[in-house]
Parts: C-alpha cells; structure tokens; sequence
C-alpha cells in the first residue's frame, strides 16, 4: 500500500494502475462503516484508492473542524489490512491554495435538512468530492447511507455533470447495541453515549411502525419526536420524513422515503436515518 | 472521423482512444479560429476531440442564443478536413436533463470585464466546460485568447478543482484586415463589417504606443476610447487595461496586462483584445 500527499505523486501513482479504480473518499478515524466501504470497492473494482482529509470547507465557523478526530497512523494500519492499493492524505493548503475561488454548488437537494442547519456544508462536500474525482478519475465512488443527504447530493452532482463515475452507496453500520458508527461518537461521554442510543430506537420504533401499516408521515415524525423526549441528554434539531429522492417532505408514504434526524447530545450533534419501503 | 450525439455514444468512443486525448471545445459555425486550435491539438495528441455545443446556460436571457448561427454539416466537412478523430454534438437536452440543478462558479475572475456585462455568463461557462471535460477526459483542453476572460477563467478552474488537464491557450485569428474572427461577425452589415475594423486599428495604436514606451493605463484606455470615437457606428461597452493574471485593472503597466474591449457594432456585440508585455 502507498500512502502518497502531493497532487503529483498521487497522479504518478495514478498512472500505474490500469483496470478499474474505486474510491472511497474519508475523512479519516476510521470505523468500520469506512471499511465496510474499503470492502465493497475491493469486491467491485481493480484497485482501491482511499483519502483521508478533514475537508475545512465543510465546516462551518462554529463547528468541530479543529477538534475533529485524526490519526493517520491507525487509518493507514487498518487501510492496509484491508487491502487497499493507495491512500492520497493531501494537506489543506494543497487542495486549497492561495487564491482559490472555484466552487461546485448543488442547488434544490442541498436546501432542507442538514442544509438547512448546516449553511455552506455542501458546497464544501461537492466542491472537495468534485476536487477527488477529478484528481483520482475513479470508475466508482463509494460513499456511506449514513450520510443520506450527501450521498444524494453527490448522485445529483455526478449526474449533472456528466462524470463517469458509479456512485455506490453502502449501508449504514451499527455498533451491537444499535448506534450508528461515527468518528463524532468518541466525542460522547459514558452517559452520553448510552444517551446517544435513543436516536436508532426511535428510528426503529418508527421503521416497526411503518412495517405494521402506518403511511401517515406526520404520525411518523411525531412517533420519532415522541420518543425522543424521553430522553433529557437529547436536543432535536429536526425529525424529517422526506421523499428518498426529491429530500421534501411528505404527507403520505407512497414512494420510499428517508426519515432521518439531526439530535445533539450533549454537545456532539449526531445524525441518524432509516430508509422507509 | 466519427459524430457522436449521446454520452452513451461518446463514452463509447472515447474509450477506444488510447494515448492522448485532446479537446477542442466550440459553439459550431467554425471559423479559421477554431481550426488553429484543432491543428494545435492535431499537434500536440494522439486524438482529437472537439465538441460543438450552442451551450444556452451561458446566454443572458436578452442575448443571442436563438439567432446564435449554425450549420453542423459544413463544421464536420471542416473539421474532417483537419483531420479531427471525434466529433461531440450532443442536444441541449441531454446537456441539461429536467431538475438539472448543478452550477461550477469560479469567482473573483469573473467579476469584471465581461462577467460585469453578462450576469451568469461565466457560470454557464465553466458548468459546459466541467460538463465537457468530465465526459471527455482529455489530457490538454484548447481555447482561444479571442475569449480573453474566458482562458483566464478556465485555467483557474482546472487549477481549483485539480483537473489533470493542461490548458493550451491559442492566438487570436484575424482577418487580412484586422477584424478578430468570430462566428457572430457573420451578424455584420457590409457596412457594419467596415466599421468593425475600429477595434482592432484601435488595440494596434495602443500596442504601438506600449512599444513606444507608454505605460499609463489610464493614457492607453484614453487614446483606444479616443480612436473608438472616430467611428459612428461603434458604441463602446468598456475599454480595459488589466492585469493579464488577476484581471484587476492597473494605473502602471509593470506586469504583462490585457488591453480588452467590447462594443456594439450596430446591434453585434464584439470583443477584442491584445496582450501588452
């Protein structure tokens, strides 16, 4: 495995690989969500290609770009265990340099929920991801349910501009107690972390109900919501049960839908999804 | 040489080109402009690739895009001619499918000069050439230095969004007489065609007087607007004379600098330019 930084050692060891390429484009602190990732591009593809960077874009002024949990060491042993060809770790002032002023936008799709509350967030994800694919030309891109918003948003962006590119979306995984994996979940303290766990259980709850009958999407939210409350560690930012494709809220489930959260606890501000039919 | 119409078609064809590739993007209705760039692709690649597109996101709603002039049939007998490999002429709605939603902005460069005059312009600009370069793969991109702001933009764009691209930026084509080549000459009276020799006769006394020794910007615009002046039928948008890099307009020519124009001509917007230094 060849871990390489700069534009021009990445594009040399680029250029050796012949086949097909997968890319799973992370942030780094690595959990088993990005390799259950690192494992679908393995099976699909050639070779696999990995980078690690804390895109600053994507954060806004009061978030947690400073404080966001690194350690290459760790990602690069895990990384190679898993069979990965090359890992492109660039620094903010390569990607980003003096004078830069080029942004990719999605419009509509990035309007509501993490959108709405995280302003600027996704045109620092389609931007960088843009930045990605043009520097590795993958033939697939591996991104995570997790992230449902972004990796509708970057399905949008591929389509729209016309990149060659299979956008491969993965299922969200879970610890055993039912916690979504999240290099933002070492921020929990012991009882938040038991806290934390309400997100998935009222998404369940909702996904069990669902499954008995309920269409009512106003129900739905409010089942959410509901058991939500019962947890005092817990602070919703939103419940949504939006159309799978178009992100907008609906009144009946017709179509599949996404029901997904954004809940801080404590201070660590965690999201959560379940797709619906 | 083969025409293709759908990416399905094109990404067929583009991926029996091995070695290198390179594109020569234009709106059709070639000119002797266009064919010094497709012989210095000719020169520079294995194949070439030009791809005709009358790209409608970059007209504003009261320019020209219905009247733009067109005629495929005497391009590709050119363009076979020259000895092109692939021609892309896709439809405007494969280009722009329903809920198309995704904008490339490149932003301090596409201030002044022409994205001043035409909101929107430059954005449609590199959101086509994106669009291109992602569905092309080219390894060298060429464009005209008649479209100043245009090259100065799209270079900044590859460098931002880490295309592995090179940019071959050609000189202007002119007529025997002076007149920049440019498809939307053709919207010329003969009358018209007469008067449109002031922007060039214009640019040269400037150029005249830089290599004279002047170096006041401001002396240089007076005596391009000065000579402007002496035609009736020339009604003048702007006269520039800006840093070739930044586009800033300067007070003392120190550095290599863009002495640009547009004006009507009648009701035909023309552009010119020469580079000082």
């Amino acid at each position: 495995m060849q871990i390489v930084h700069s534009f021009q050692e990445l594009r040399s060891a680029r250029s050796q690989m012949s086949g097909t390429v997968g890319l799973v484009p992370t942030m780094g602190f690595l959990h088993e969500g990005h390799l259950s990732l690192v494992r679908a591009a393995r099976a699909a593809c050639d070779h696999v290609a990995v980078s690690i960077f804390v895109n600053p874009t994507q954060f806004g002024p009061k978030e947690d770009l400073a404080n966001y949990p690194r350690d290459l060491d760790h990602d690069a042993a895990l990384l190679e265990k898993a069979g990965v060809d090359l890992v492109w770790n660039p620094t903010p002032e390569e990607m980003y340099p003096q004078n830069y002023q080029t942004w990719v936008s999605v419009e509509d799709l990035t309007r509501p929920l993490e959108g709405g509350y995280r302003p600027g967030h996704f045109r620092g994800v389609t931007t960088v991801v843009a930045k990605l694919f043009n520097a590795v030309q993958p033939h697939k891109a591996f991104f995570g349910q997790k992230d449902a918003q972004q990796a509708a948003v970057i399905r949008q962006m591929v389509r729209d501009l016309s990149y060659p590119i299979e956008i491969v979306v993965c299922p969200i995984q879970r610890e055993a107690d039912g916690l979504a994996m999240s290099s933002r979940n070492t921020y929990l303290s012991p009882q938040e972390r038991r806290a934390a766990l309400v997100l998935s259980r009222s998404l369940f709850k909702a996904r069990d109900a669902y499954t008995a009958g309920s269409r009512d999407a106003a129900a739905l939210r409010q089942l959410v919501l509901d058991s939500l409350a019962q947890e005092p560690l817990a602070n919703v930012q939103y419940v949504s049960c939006a159309d799978f494709e178009t992100l907008q809220e609906v009144d009946t489930l017709q179509h599949p839908a996404l029901l997904s959260m954004a809940v801080y606890v404590g201070k660590t501000r965690l999201i959560d999804n379940v797709i619906l039919g």
